[in-house]
């Protein structure tokens, strides 16, 4: 066991194809977008600026995690050091609204509904029949899960549920071997987490965003609590900014 | 335990930049060249085609071999596997002539010693110093192998004895799991494999090449060994013109 602080490296994927589109993804495996690798890149470059070299990386079963991750590490010379993938760090399953339009899910539902199944922590959206189109029932990568803790739609309780498990067995036993950890995940998965971490209630992480391609670096106590609550950014007036854009989209 | 035939797949990684500029590789992490990312997308669309989709991948530690990887199973819409990298599976190290460029050691040194450094079994080149310049002796990747079995040159007869502990430690017990394996690797750390289990005498592996970019499958019986000598290559056309293109440049 090595001392603590530990060092634990967050990044959010970045830009994907249906990000761009605004549609719900949850589980469909859609690619990053040209920007989004681009943002994976320098994310990177972050992490190599600021010399924190990750010593193993933890990765959901997404691809568009798995190659921001690819694509950070190389610019940070580092594409060969251990990986695991966890479903565990994948984003929150979107049940019946994966595919939809964010837009026309709006007008169908009314601003009430579509914010409460967005927002809201403890409200699914309806779950996603297993032949539906954009079903993962078929998809080979989660074969082994059984169907009882498989999810077919998640809220973010669900994704904190599911996610905490991996935290405790798979990441925190390479944080206490003294590795620097890097967890490329989702914007859902990710707010699970520092939700855990920062021990942040029911009501206050509906107003938390994680900003895509900045890494966000705890420092981590004996007890895997944060020494600086909400961790640093390694660019910090990026994550300001993009923040802050996310709140103005709402209020639009 | 799951019955044989196992299936393994082995992918030497495409053309790298020091493959392009006819230098001495060996354990210098060189990144692959248009071409050679070319031909880990075409390995991997040959993947696809067969239905050959691989439960788990093994690389080395070398960018060059784990771009490879992660082009061709891109290609092939498996990303998500398992991964394990092991600096066993590492291209043979060069020793003194990592760097050097190979036309003009042919001249320093004359067509017989060259010759029998790079094609004979059992005689490694000079070893190369800490501080020389193509030295790996400061790179962390390799900092947790103890210096009495980290090679300064490597003959092929060594790659061998430090290739098959992996091979019986780290990719045998997932073939025996019934996973179908793919490991990307180098010309000789996969010459060294194929030695094993084809079971080449020293003399008989000198003339074997394996070319890079197209998928090798070997299906093994309840032994691991082969129950075709020699595998299969997914595009076997390319492969014997790859290999006798290889066999006339000995002859310019």
């Amino acid at each position: 066991m090595a001392d603590a602080p530990y060092k634990l490296i967050l990044l959010r994927h970045g830009e994907s194809d249906w990000n761009a589109k605004n549609l719900f993804t949850g589980w469909v495996d859609v690619n990053l977008t040209d920007k989004g690798e681009q943002e994976a890149v320098r994310g990177g470059e972050l992490l190599k600026e600021a010399g924190l070299l990750p010593d193993v990386l933890h990765t959901s079963l997404l691809k568009r995690a798995i190659r921001t991750a690819n694509l950070a590490l190389d610019a940070a010379d580092r594409v060969w050091i251990p990986v695991a993938r966890s479903w565990r760090l994948n984003e929150r399953h979107y049940g019946a609204l994966q595919g939809k339009d964010k837009a026309a899910t709006l007008a169908e539902f009314g601003e009430e509904q579509f914010t409460q199944w967005r927002r809201s922590y403890d409200t699914p959206p309806p779950p996603l029949a297993a032949g539906a189109e954009w079903s993962q029932a078929d998809d080979p990568r989660y074969a082994h899960i059984p169907s009882d803790v498989r999810p077919d739609t998640e809220c973010l309780k669900d994704v904190v549920e599911r996610m905490l498990p991996y935290w405790y067995d798979g990441i925190v036993p390479d944080l206490a071997a003294g590795r620097t950890v890097l967890v490329t995940a989702h914007g859902n998965s990710l707010r699970a987490l520092v939700k855990h971490l920062d021990a942040i209630s029911d009501a206050d992480i509906v107003g938390l965003n994680i900003p895509t391609g900045i890494p966000l670096l705890y420092e981590l106590d004996a007890d895997y609590r944060p020494l600086t609550p909400g961790g640093r950014y390694l660019d910090p007036e990026a994550a300001r900014a993009a923040i802050e854009a996310v709140k103005n989209q709402g209020k639009k």
